[in-house]
């Protein structure tokens, strides 16, 4: 008895990523990046970053599904020039170096639990920009926790993601097929 | 160089779902249902529909997956039908949008944090239900979180949803293949 | 109107699976186990088992994704031969559960949200000893909660995982193809 998959599927690779921002203190206010976007008149979460969880756990869905490590791993202190640097630009680094490390970009899907800002006039241009960044489909969604725990508090916002890679085929420049040899 | 997949691949989408509810209050007590069923003699949830977080994350991780928003998007104010309907009926709703937005279903799979109620014994039938509901494979399952956080402390109900669609090619009504023109 | 994928798709299934577990009170000290790797020095988990939530999420994402429950349909006081077992070997035996249920592994992937330990020196260490439990690969990242809710505080270790599993054709032994009938 035997167990076989057909031997020329690519098979797709799932991957999850989870994020966690607190909210920055009253006395030191911070503007609010969340899903790329800039929200006038919120309250900014903190972080040595702009603290986007939504963008954050895009990237980590990414690494997690080539089993190449998180955050951590590929923006930590080695890499100063990340420092500080933007959601959508790490999740553009992210989706690069999903690449370079031989996969393609089937899918991102990213939700976020907060009770604020209100997301839905604004989630399709979210959507626009974190697609844009990544060059693959990022979709984003929200909820609330009903009031419980950190993010019913209102202390913070965390946000949960998958999404799906494939390896693929790289081919090396070569002669072109049919080429004269003699 | 260049990366590619083959040209033919139907490539699936992952989406990502969470929902969260409290317990009713005392002074309030409601039904429980959870999983598409109810549960006689357990403390109910709080909202404004039957507060089934199982049911309502699975339509959550549909609408990622297809990159159209969230219940929020769907179930809102302007859909007034929707007001109090069940976690069931809900995911059948969902399912109907996602498909009448091109997709098929893969299948949804779910999994819920509480203390209660004890699972076990009716996870097929919860299974089932909502199987039915989506008319495509729904799987439910249970885990505690140790007596951590709102879920342990039994303040509430917390389920995260993961699903798959496809792009589906729709075949309009034409003249038949090889029909005469003369 | 019709809506269909091709006949001879393989599709993949995919699953959820999350777990928490408390930090051991230190009256009653445990050594940790986590991501399938013994951390000397640091604090256990409590559990009638290791407490390995890393590798317990991403058993019960397998399940999950077949739709064949969780740790306590497959661990329960019935089986007793499990009480106490390593998260490892836990895993191991999900994955065979899952195979002998007609599926094959495509991936799983874990995130684990805790202040401690630091897991970057020894992911990929971590990912080789899961990988080889599941005989498919497993990714493990890890990532903090901002100092917010149980994790934040140190009461304890949660993970959440996602798996990709697909449905395979079991050939019975038989005639050979084109086997003489007479
Ligand atoms: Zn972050
Ligand atoms: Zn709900
Ligand atoms: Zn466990």
């Amino acid at each position: 008895m035997s167990q076989h998959l057909p031997a020329n599927m690519v098979l797709p690779r799932t991957g999850i990523g989870i994020d966690v921002h607190a909210f920055a203190p009253a006395e030191d206010p911070q503007p609010l990046w969340l899903g790329g976007l800039f929200w006038a008149g919120e309250q900014g979460l903190s972080g040595h970053s702009d603290g986007d969880c939504v963008a954050h756990a895009a990237a980590d869905a990414l690494f997690s599904a080539c089993g190449i490590g998180d955050l951590g791993t590929h923006f930590g202190t080695d890499r100063p020039e990340f420092a500080g640097a933007s959601g959508v630009k790490l999740l553009g680094e992210a989706a690069r170096i999903v690449r370079a490390a031989g996969f393609e970009i089937g899918n991102v899907a990213v939700q976020f639990v907060a009770n604020r800002p209100k997301f839905g006039p604004r989630r399709e241009e979210s959507q626009r920009v974190l697609s844009e960044a990544a060059n693959a489909p990022v979709s984003v969604s929200a909820t609330t926790s009903d009031g419980l725990g950190f993010t019913g508090r209102g202390e913070g916002i965390s946000a949960v993601a998958t999404a799906l890679v494939y390896p693929v085929t790289v081919s090396e420049p070569g002669p072109a097929k049919g080429a004269p040899h003699g």
